[in-house]
């Protein structure tokens, strides 16, 4: 049975779970590989894949004898087919973050089960990376920092947000890039202030302020990263609100690593925000892997321990409304003594001349 | 206040519900306009769309006084506020195919209140066509059939099959689409016989058969389309099937108009499968609109009145696994008299020579 698969039995044992119904398409594809529509049922007698005719022929290429996944077609499923998967099963977890209440009541009808709801089990198990997804990791990191360096060489006054954001796209897919990790972010003068600003026709401006938030994918396996770069001068606010994200970002980033709870230092970033008047309009960063937010959730109000290979943002921001806003995020690798960073542009003061 | 979420007020008190919990962020944007993050509530005193600080400044910037929305940041609402909101309601009405068990779990806690299932209300409400909404999926359906006169010409043997997606893709955004409708399939030789083959890095051959679907979206609205082409003679196999296909395709089409149950139709082209031998792989149609698969469904097993300003898709496939698949589909408006078909290119025995 392939390594993932078994693990999650242990914990599901651990849970008194004797089985499981995965549905997130994310967790399928991170326990088989798998990328068809489709359930996977984790029993005490099998691993059933459960697809359509659609997808049949293409499943069955993909399985191996080793991963030990049993694929069927539902088109040759009955009731009793059904109802004998978990037959003597007590517990059966589910994902109820992911299904939904209608999706909750027909899986309670079809195989006749206690459904329990897991906690993100497989979440949280996804949130330490094997070496292969690292490897994913780090390569979407290398692309979107190639574009960013295309980017800056790239943009005119005159282009539009939309425009810019166009080519971001591009340039990551013709670059290596499956696709997007996320809608970019191009957002120009006072757009910058809106930390989630959908890309316009506006154009840009001589001396503008561009915030940038954008990531690829590689092999399902995502990049986050942000940046702002100056057209002009930095007017003397700019400056102030640059440095102090700045300074965020290297407050946190210079403690993480295996065994800290960020809790405590994300709380002391939190008062250094009261202390200069500034809003806290988001979370400081958060955990990134097949899906660009997972776990671990980086928050305040939560006690969370890094471990070594977590992969997570930090991802300090000030926003003036009607101003202008700073955001700088990298995409982070926690290691045994420190952590290191997997998108490596420049941080200091990127100004286009 | 907007029509449209006056009417789904209308429905909601014919159903006994004093409110709503819209959460599917399609029928936020369809009953809105409002694309950020957040939830929208209809309660008897206000329509409320609850958002966060990222989203706030572009949201109340987008708002117009005539569609009576009121906007709340999520951060300065207290436990009360929530209670308040559908305070005095006995029922109110929630999205059971969107909403997460984890999400229902929370909303129970949240506002207090007693949470019926609505079985689609607004997206039932969603696939009569307004004329605007028309418009889009007319622009997007233009866009699709210029994108594959534009494919036809720049195909050759040596391409792979991601290649020419990829190609698609551009093509259609850099000539007035927003995105994708869906991922487009590119899938030849073999690989057609898979109805979703994801497109491989597989080369195109002389003489190769290529399946493709596609889509894409115009201000939200999509278009979905299949054709066949050759790059060489069909093999009398082929044409057999292709005319079989076509066959079906013109039996429903010809059948289309207001009123019409179209159960009936369906039901006769299964059996002209079942007497040919070849086996239904998926369904002959869906609604579409916001979303490439929306209602109505179109079922052997469910009477289904077609209605004026509905959009549909009709696309009949066969499938011979190991050998080749052929799907032919339109975008389809029907109309008071008949239908008309959205995506106009030929349907006869496309030939790359």
């Amino acid at each position: 049975m392939n390594n993932k698969i078994k693990a999650i039995k242990n914990q599901l044992v651990a849970l008194n779970l004797q089985g499981m119904i995965v549905s997130d398409p994310l967790n399928i594809y991170y326990l088989t590989g798998l990328e068809a529509e489709g359930t996977l049922l984790i029993t005490p007698k099998e691993n059933a894949f459960l697809t359509d005719s659609r997808y049949i022929e293409a499943v069955n290429s993909l399985l191996t004898l080793e991963q030990e996944i049993v694929a069927y077609d539902i088109k040759n499923l009955n009731k009793y087919d059904y109802g004998s998967f978990f037959a003597d099963c007590e517990n059966v977890g589910f994902e109820e973050r992911y299904v939904t209440y209608e999706m909750y009541k027909t899986f309670l009808q079809t195989y006749q089960i206690n459904l329990v709801e897991t906690e993100g089990l497989i979440e949280i198990h996804r949130n330490v990376k094997e070496n292969e997804e690292i490897d994913n990791i780090e390569k979407a990191c290398q692309i979107t920092d190639r574009c960013f360096e295309y980017i800056i060489d790239f943009i005119k006054p005159g282009m539009t947000e939309k425009e810019i954001a166009y080519e971001i796209e591009k340039y990551m897919r013709e670059n290596g890039a499956d696709g997007l990790a996320f809608d970019s972010v191009v957002a120009a003068g006072k757009n910058s202030s809106m930390p989630h600003a959908i890309p316009t026709d506006n154009k840009i401006k001589e001396n503008d302020i561009i915030q940038f938030d954008f990531g690829c994918k590689v092999n399902g396996y995502c990049s986050d990263f942000s940046r702002v770069l100056f057209l002009g001068r930095m007017t003397e606010k700019q400056e102030k609100v640059y440095d102090f994200v700045l300074k965020m970002y290297d407050k946190i980033t210079s403690k993480l690593t295996d065994g800290l709870d960020i809790k405590e230092i994300l709380k002391e970033c939190e008062q250094d925000y009261k202390e200069n008047d500034y809003e806290l309009m988001h979370s400081f960063g958060h955990g990134l892997g097949l899906f660009v937010h997972e776990e671990p959730t980086l928050s305040v109000k939560k006690c969370q321990k890094l471990k070594r290979n977590m992969v997570i943002t930090i991802e300090p921001g000030v926003y003036l409304p009607g101003e202008f806003g700073i955001r700088l995020e990298n995409t982070i690798l926690i290691t045994k003594n420190g952590c290191n960073s997997l998108t490596k542009s420049s941080m200091r003061n990127i100004r286009k001349s």
